[in-house]
């Protein structure tokens, strides 16, 4: 589908709650920075009227509607964006690529492998009639771990062996925090593991470039039950998730998930120590990478924070001049950019819809092994 | 000048380089994070047409002159939105209030006191008939700065005893760096003193909120003389300046301001001492203030590090979930929400015009004592 | 064995390298520092009577014999502080209690739970006449890690949710760094697990005061052979592990420990957290730790780095005025004291052998849930 | 006064406070940790009989006596070593020397820079007969400083710009703590600024090897007068001072030393930068040098942490392995085995009693300068 060049890129945005917000910022800020067609935000796109129709207001969207087929079937629209929750990926981005629309979806893809896998096909389908249908790990995008994974893809820290990986935040401490649609299997598929769990998981694939193999995987709910609107109801999904993944190479990676956290607000910390040298990363911190060169002189040797803001960074030169710092929702422009030169200039966006189904298969194998008490999954 | 409520209120911006952008990004995604009165991005001015208008197009404003006269003279045009070099903002900002617009003028208000005499009279004259005159020290709208401000007016500290106040930067560093008008004292004004120097001056005074009593100062020019493109061309202003403020209330403030500061990219680093508490800040991790409260048992007392992304913090839950930080431009949408409630609800804008003058005073005080042998400037 | 009063308690030292020197370090400078019985150095024992020699008259012993069962034998020595191999620590301890010695013994206890439980023996009836028997885990006498136990069971963090230990090193990462006894099974039990692994289980045991109730383990040998004097030689332990303890209170500990984590020079990195408060330390700084009260008001909320030098701390006073930090051979002089006053006062010395029988029997249950393809092993 | 090789050089420590104590500390541990002639500790002297004992028994000295000629007419003294308050150096220092010792001298070395200039001209005539005069600056045997003089002397830095050093201290921020010798004029010659702030001085000196130019300076007694045992009394000397200055090569340092500091436990702060490199330092944790090399590539530049544990460090191997850390009281046994190498070997101990005097004669001028109300005193 190449892009009608005689007018702006049309955006179609579902949701606009947390994420619908971020991507909205993305949209309205992307052309500023960077270079890319222009675009179009035509319409938005939500279950309440008069919130939507705020949300519609403040975001600066053209229109908006309860519809999500009608606004998919907008001939003016280019671009379906989905920032709803994950049971609704499947059907509403297969609707999307069908109708011939390029597909950004938010992260998880799905809330099973079986639908993912159905988007696979659909997203392949399409790919061969021109669209893209691009997944939205932003994390990816975060100038520092695309650094990173520059570092490691030329080679910088050598043969790779042992990777630590955590997100933790402390929203569940509370015993009395309520209960969501989060907590139910049903409706979120897992809990921390899936939620938090698969960024973590998705950058040691980002990162190394490598495929995982194998997976031993630990789950606990530490608070068994949570405050209901008619009282106490059971949590089903996890507070807290470990595992170590294999992956193709031999490299291990460890992975920690967690919400009961506490102190810690929103920690993405990676670490990758290779047989050259090593990084250290944290989102909480995200304009800044750590780098060992262990092949500098040892009286020299540590780890150097990078403050990734230089023009010769990823992104550089973009924003601001350099110690200008970024924050967390840049990425989201980031990703807004590269997915449009995916569109337009055929660079191909990353990760696509079959990096979230192999992503939805390690998170399924980590919960088969906690239900095998820990035997080692292979995919 | 009370807003007529039938219209958004107009902006006119004029300049369209960095500052330019910075204040475009602001008032393009004000409406989205903070409940402010709608706004239209009239009309942007510059010299150069052909890059004014492709400034217009990617910092989407509706149109775009290069006779700043006419855009000031405007009906639908309320706020003038000043982010030329210094030497052009009396002339601007006097024009712009007698035409009766709410002007925001970026740091520093002028090059010299005499301007910015004249600049607080119009001001003046101008608040009489319910204009706003705002000054764009935008590090004050810096959440953990302002945090670090509520805690010291609240006592956490105590009586304040000493500030260390710096702001170190590393584009001088390179003795071939080019020579240009931020070198020259006519274009200038002063050199890292005021250009930098003054939002540690700043910063001492929106903390403190008390006046600068007297000075000593030092300023050298470590490179004086620069390639330019016919040959090498001297250095007029400093490079690094040094000063030592002793507040009204006795509390003394050392303020270091740097070019040549190697490494250095953006480090605005504060630290404040009380007889209760203690405070630490560096810009280049802007989301973090660092608090000591010396009254805590001593076993478990330290500097405590917050991320000030809570909703309980300044600007506070209109971004992002805690712990999803925000980055260096914020503080200039921050900046454009303060001053959108300034001017429809009446309260005041701090700093206003006579703020700039007192802190002009105090960087002539500083140039002054230098030229004096080192000499107690009292003001 | 109550001490007799008239003459110093006498210390032989068996072992006279890297622990050795550490313990002679301890055993020279407790004095100064704390109110403790005088000592007499009266013999130290090694294999090597040349080397043995010289480190006699350096570490400043009275005498040195290689005859380790003449050492304990003398009527002038009440203390028997092992600092041999791991193989070697059943024999020896056991012979000392035998002697009506107090032992000190360098962790490991033992390579095996049988020699363990052995020693426990030993232990248990040298106990009823009034012998100490102590188990060297140093760590648990940095000032910082003592007061964290200190929080912890004052309730400071609440309860117990998550724990994350991991010892990182970077020795083995050279893959031709050459074979060693401590790659052998046969001599060394373990590789990382039990040499610095044992270290981040223990401090689990000792922050949180509980027993381990079941463990799921994974180890790995990334270099799988390494030069020896004739040639290539099977490495025959693990360089990396991987483990998640399931605490009697429903804690979860996870653990790391890897020779293979480049840069990383001596990295025990602990992160306790609770639902009232959370605690991280690393030992590469091991003046500070850094404790969250998660009851103080949100906006003031965070990590707080306490520097661990006051006199209100543990061991606090005895050194250095405050900010005046202590190093890494510190912790050694504190066991000293301890174990000094255990021996004259009465008070218990934690950890003693049956400590380090449960510790031995958590590293035997990781290597069996490893062998056991992750399965849970309970203890 | 070569060393007569039949026997130990014999050691006299004059005071048993807190100096005397980390002196003792160096004279017992430095013969474990380095090659060096064996030492005996003969003699300690102080006033107070009781507490002297008391003293000798725990730091490990021979003898004791109230008469310091006594002790330094001994024939087996050949080592004097001051630690008594700086009102008392000369006298002793300059008998010491004039009865054939050697001398280490702690700093101050003097109260003025007339006691000085006898000191010098007492040491320079000692020097003739073979004898060492050592000044006690011990933060120049911090391994991370040393390193670093050696990356500037190396060239590491390039042309030297710009210094920031300070030493925060937080032990008078109580206007109620109580009267003491060190606020008074008389006793203590200065304050923050003699005390600490020398310090800091010694170090830019020590760093770049560059001697003062000229100065200028600030003081400030915040707190003018303090409970005493009748009442209150004036405090004659600085809580806080300030300087800048200028070395022989157009660098400029500037100085911020502080007892007023809250918080701030023992922060010598060291900031270095020059024309390709630049160094920061932090004595709380003064294992770490970070260091940032300009000439690396831009996108891997900034500042490297490293630990300064290697056996390519200075006192490298000496001690423990890498990541073993050294704590405050480990630059004494550095001095300790300088100056036994000085006697021995013949290299030079730095810094000597000019070195001191030089220092004092900066001390003087900075509180010149402050009387002078700010001038420019040249050196």
């Amino acid at each position: 589908m190449p892009h009608p060049s005689h007018r702006p890129l049309g955006v179609a945005l579902i949701g606009y709650a947390f994420m619908g917000r971020a991507h909205s910022q993305a949209w309205r800020t992307v052309g500023a920075a960077f270079d890319v067609p222009e675009i179009a935000r035509r319409v938005i796109v939500g279950r309440d009227e008069h919130a939507l129709a705020e949300a519609a207001r403040r975001l600066d969207w053209e229109e908006h509607t309860t519809d999500w087929r009608a606004a998919i079937a907008r001939e003016d629209v280019d671009i379906v964006d989905i920032c709803t929750p994950g049971a609704l990926h499947a059907e509403i981005a297969i609707a999307a690529l069908e109708a011939g629309k390029h597909v950004l979806c938010e992260k998880p893809l799905a809330n099973s492998s079986e639908e993912a896998e159905r988007m696979v096909a659909a997203a392949q389908a399409a790919a061969r009639r021109g669209q893209v249908a691009a997944l939205g790990h932003t994390y990816r995008r975060v100038a520092a771990l695309r650094l990173a994974r520059r570092f490691i893809a030329e080679g910088r820290l050598g043969r790779l062996r042992q990777i630590r990986a955590a997100y933790l935040q402390d929203w569940l401490v509370d015993p009395e925090a309520p209960m969501s649609w989060r907590l139910r299997k049903e409706t979120a598929g897992s809990g921390a593991l899936g939620d938090i769990g698969s960024h973590a998981i998705d950058q040691v694939c980002f990162l190394t470039g490598a495929r995982v193999a194998s997976v031993r995987g630990r789950l606990a709910t530490m608070v068994p039950e949570r405050p209901g609107p008619d009282g106490p109801e059971p949590v089903t999904v996890d507070d807290a998730a470990w595992a170590t993944l294999e992956l193709e190479d031999g490299t291990i990676a460890s992975i920690e998930a967690s919400r009961m956290a506490t102190g810690a607000k929103n920690r993405m910390s990676l670490e990758v120590y290779g047989t050259r040298g090593a990084l250290r990363f944290d989102l909480e911190n995200l304009n800044e990478l750590w780098f060992l060169d262990a092949t500098a002189p040892a009286e020299e040797q540590g780890f150097t924070r990078v403050l990734v803001t230089e023009p010769e960074h990823p992104y550089g030169g973009a924003w601001w001049p350099q110690g200008h710092v970024l924050g967390w929702e840049h990425s989201f422009t980031h990703q807004a950019r590269d997915l449009l030169r995916a569109i337009t200039g055929g660079e191909p966006f990353s990760p696509d819809f079959a990096d979230g189904l192999a992503l939805q298969r390690v998170l399924e194998a980590v919960i088969a092994s906690d239900a095998a008490d820990g035997a080692t999954i292979a995919l």
